[in-house]
């Protein structure tokens, strides 16, 4: 008892400074909580979106068909309005079954994922010795004569050592994203990436690559840390260590797709916009589920979860579910030149783009008087195992918003131990989401959309 | 960097009240932190003990071999002492595989799992008409007459709506410990009660059950999830539904076992104790990884890290890992006595019995300068994403230390979101604990230890 009286004393002293009622406020959370963790609404959908439709990168059929079930999905929830956001995407497509093996007196198959947007190794493929660096100040030190004509292997680890695992994606992502032309510059015929992975196992997880137009555009592939432990070992112990690659991926034509994006007019200032989601498109290897089934299926859940409970929200709520985030950003890009054209009012966007395990907190990009004012809403988080409003984290999709116009911006943060065992690679199931803890990143997610639609920002 | 500064200057703010060293300590946790996060001791061992072991119920082989395993492997941890504290446990044996089925026109099967400590059916089984209540109130209003010779199904669901899941423990653990008794009064011959569980699947989960000696013994029996659901619909359709139950379980004469005890001597308060465990035995059924395996493998970490790391305490810290938590209690009740009969002097006691999630705070029962004098320490945790330290929780095996002794006790708080759909059943393996999760508990237990172990309380 003594608890709940401190904890309302806490929340009064909010309430004093920004004009809130925290006992309806608290009730009403109370309520939503309730209402998503006993219907499994967005979890339902997450099965339906990895299982019936499956991964879908940009410009694909299923991407295509993503766009299409959103946009009922969203009506089925009740928006006042759903509509679609033409934008021209890349396609960069996969092609045949990626062979790779190392020669080492014999032939060890090798599991492999070309990089995103990269191109392919031509129908011959590509065979030579492999040169492998641990960084990239280990190439640098290299003369081009001792790189011509290799395959250079980037030995780069994710590091174990950091508590979010955020913090590790980002100099991995270097390599992934830069290496190739830095290994083509020096004369290297195609470059094979340790997998921006935590998981001890050999999945290759695959992203983003991209080259430097002044250098030859050469095979890109990430190989799992299970395959790369053992290129480590053999080129450690021999003399010479040849692989073989075969990739025929290329980037064909730009394609028509959309945003998909549904909203709720607000009853008092429906000018005033807070748009919240996660990107519908998703990488071409497992089913998206983490990445970005989950924040796709959040957004969505959050509009019905106001309709179901009859919130009518003061100010315009819109779930944007943006496309192609994983190689090109053009939803984004998109969604901010609209709003220009449309002169619209964000007052916030929230992304969930950090995978559907139980949150923690949100990441807060804006100014510290609006900072100040979203973490006096902490008490009523509190109970939710949500406490964390103090780093600065916002997203991809959401990021050309504070760039064009200053808007204040999100990220949702859940638990990262598991995330780079599965982003981007064959793990990301939705076997790998759990109920419950999806939930929770739906009810973090609407708590914050019902506290700014109500209170302003 | 700006944020570096205010963390310094509030642990500064606690290092005045306690003389502690911040920056040294600071230095020291992210030390332990990055020893665990890259080896994985604790993960290799919760593989061996889960994998060669196995289940371990009380008084079974497993549980011997598991014993001799603890104290080799604190033994190689290189403790400066450890032994085996022999207590006698029961010895309850599940026999032959169960057989159970629906009869409703035709033959069902039933996936089953007698209740721990139950008797069985008898070599016939037994076969009767089902009964459902949906909470104890229903069955009290029923007259003997309509109870008699009937098969007694209590469909009390999990409560979906708690956000730590351990409140919705409780409730249903009312009904598998007392409800085959409050049958049996009313003449009931068996009990069936839906799982103490969270998942949506048809693992039945066991857990302990108790007689009440004034009433005949029946048969008890927990169905999954999905099972319950099915006879909810047919016994609600149907005129009359039968079962039929067959098990041969059984309680043998109690077994001699053992807790198993390591410890590093405090270099200058040797007789404080910081007690800190799990417990050995675990149902037997799946492999007991997150009950109480991650306990286990976590508390033998703790202290392999302050000899690896060369940590020398200033106390006394312990690891126990108790027996026969279970189904008794046996170990806990021991260890509290041989305390008694040495005259140690606990100073914590420190239980991990509620999974190998990421943990997220430390449940905390003492006066209230000890909480205070704790809580000082949070922002030591807080770059871990420990944070809790409001609740007031412990554990069922450091329950005797504070009762007998006025012992100050906490409860490593994990996430627990899933560990109720793996809890009791056979979900509980090896490969649904992750290593970062798990090792995230050996950090938060080693740190809380150190503190301790230097500073007092």
């Amino acid at each position: 008892m003594k608890k709940v009286i401190v904890f309302f004393f806490l929340v009064f002293i909010a309430a004093n400074v920004h004009g809130q009622n925290p006992i309806k406020d608290s009730a009403t959370i109370k309520r939503i909580s309730n209402h998503v963790l006993t219907n499994a609404h967005c979890y339902e959908d997450l099965r339906y979106l990895c299982k019936q439709i499956g991964n879908r990168i940009s410009g694909s059929a299923q991407a295509e068909k993503a766009v299409y079930w959103a946009k009922k999905t969203l009506e089925e929830a009740g928006c006042d309005r759903v509509y679609l956001e033409e934008v021209m995407v890349p396609h960069w497509v996969r092609g045949e079954e990626e062979a790779s093996y190392i020669i080492n007196g014999r032939k060890i198959p090798m599991l492999v994922s070309s990089l995103g947007n990269a191109v392919g190794t031509g129908n011959n493929g590509v065979e030579a010795e492999l040169l492998m660096v641990n960084n990239m100040d280990e190439l640098e030190r290299l003369s081009d004569a001792e790189v011509k004509g290799k395959i250079v292997f980037f030995n780069h680890r994710f590091d174990q050592t950091n508590v979010n695992t955020f913090s590790s994606y980002g100099p991995c992502v270097y390599y992934r994203w830069a290496a190739p032309s830095k290994a083509a510059k020096k004369g290297a015929v195609a470059a094979i990436v340790r997998s921006v992975s935590s998981a001890d196992d050999d999945k290759p997880h695959t992203g983003s690559m991209s080259y430097d137009a002044k250098y030859q555009k050469i095979a890109a592939i990430a190989i799992g840390n299970k395959t790369a432990d053992l290129l480590e070992k053999e080129i450690g112990r021999q003399e010479s260590v040849k692989a073989y690659i075969r990739t025929t991926c290329q980037m064909l034509p730009d394609v028509k797709s959309y945003n998909v994006i549904g909203e709720i007019k607000g009853t008092e200032y429906p000018k005033e916009i807070i748009a919240f989601g996660g990107h519908l498109d998703s990488w071409d290897i497992g089913e998206g589920a983490h990445d970005d089934g989950a924040g796709v299926v959040e957004a969505i859940d959050v509009l019905r979860t106001f309709k179901q409970l009859n919130i009518k929200p003061k100010r315009t709520i819109r779930a944007v579910l943006w496309m192609n985030e994983e190689n090109g950003l053009r939803g984004a890009k998109e969604y901010a030149r609209q709003t220009k054209l449309k002169n619209e009012n964000h007052i916030l966007a929230i992304e969930s783009d950090a995978g559907g395990a139980t949150p923690y907190g949100f990441g807060l990009i804006m100014s510290p008087e609006k900072k100040k004012k979203v973490q006096s809403w902490s008490q009523l988080f509190y109970p939710y195992n949500i406490y964390n409003f103090s780093q600065e984290h916002g997203g991809a999709d959401v990021n050309p918003l504070k760039r064009d116009f200053e808007t204040p911006v999100m990220g949702l943060m859940p638990d990262s131990h598991r995330y780079f065992d599965m982003h981007h690679s064959a793990n990301d199931v939705f076997e790998n989401v759990h109920r419950r803890e999806l939930a929770m990143g739906t009810i973090a997610i609407t708590m914050m959309v019902y506290l700014v639609s109500f209170y302003g920002l």
